[in-house]
């Protein structure tokens, strides 16, 4: 039971699209991304995933239509549904998910991430 | 599968101790709560929960210690664990539980919220 600082947190990496895991509740994790540039086309089977907006801009796109996230926006990612999130600056994001997602779902590659890692 | 901005949906209420759902992910819920003055002692005997702090300041009271929020900060509450969160100026909350959670917990009362309010 510790007190955790989003912003102290987000000082501690500098890499993109490397979740890092802050918080359990349950068996959901809280995790801090940075994202800059292009993602993959993925999605993920079973769960739903939240997207926090912390500081800066991103879009998720969808088959039909693309979203726009700005500081302060949420968004909720219904399971099974492919996505491509981008950011053209830096953008600094809380993802919510189940413990044990990866980054990049059904979609393997350069990108995958460890979905293992705290700091 | 909207976008969903917090301040937003803050500006829709002004009541104290009476969360309200924003989002749902899976069978958890995105719930924004304004708080001011002492609330009950109590706690949840099925679940974590997570307060993340949106703008002001809070404290949580727990048996043995006291933890001061302040914007960016979050705690997760571990299930079963008796804590009295406070806030001598409004202070506004996200907070994130499964699906039914009880504002008072085990203690129901004059402060006991609907469950079920979105906005």
């Amino acid at each position: 039971m510790t007190k955790i600082n989003l912003k102290e947190k987000l000082s501690k990496f500098s890499e993109h699209w490397t979740p890092k895991i802050i918080a359990e509740m349950n068996d959901y994790q809280f995790k801090l991304v940075k994202i800059k540039g292009d993602f993959v086309w993925h999605d993920h089977a079973d769960t739903d995933e939240v997207f926090i907006v912390l500081e800066g801009k991103m879009v998720i796109e969808f088959e039909d239509e693309t979203v726009e996230l700005n500081e302060g926006d949420m968004y909720v990612v219904p399971k099974g549904i492919q996505h491509k999130p981008h950011a053209e600056n830096e953008c600094k994001v809380l993802l919510v998910e189940p413990r044990g997602v990866v980054n990049t779902g059904n979609t393997e590659g350069d990108l995958t991430a460890s979905n293992d890692v705290w700091i």
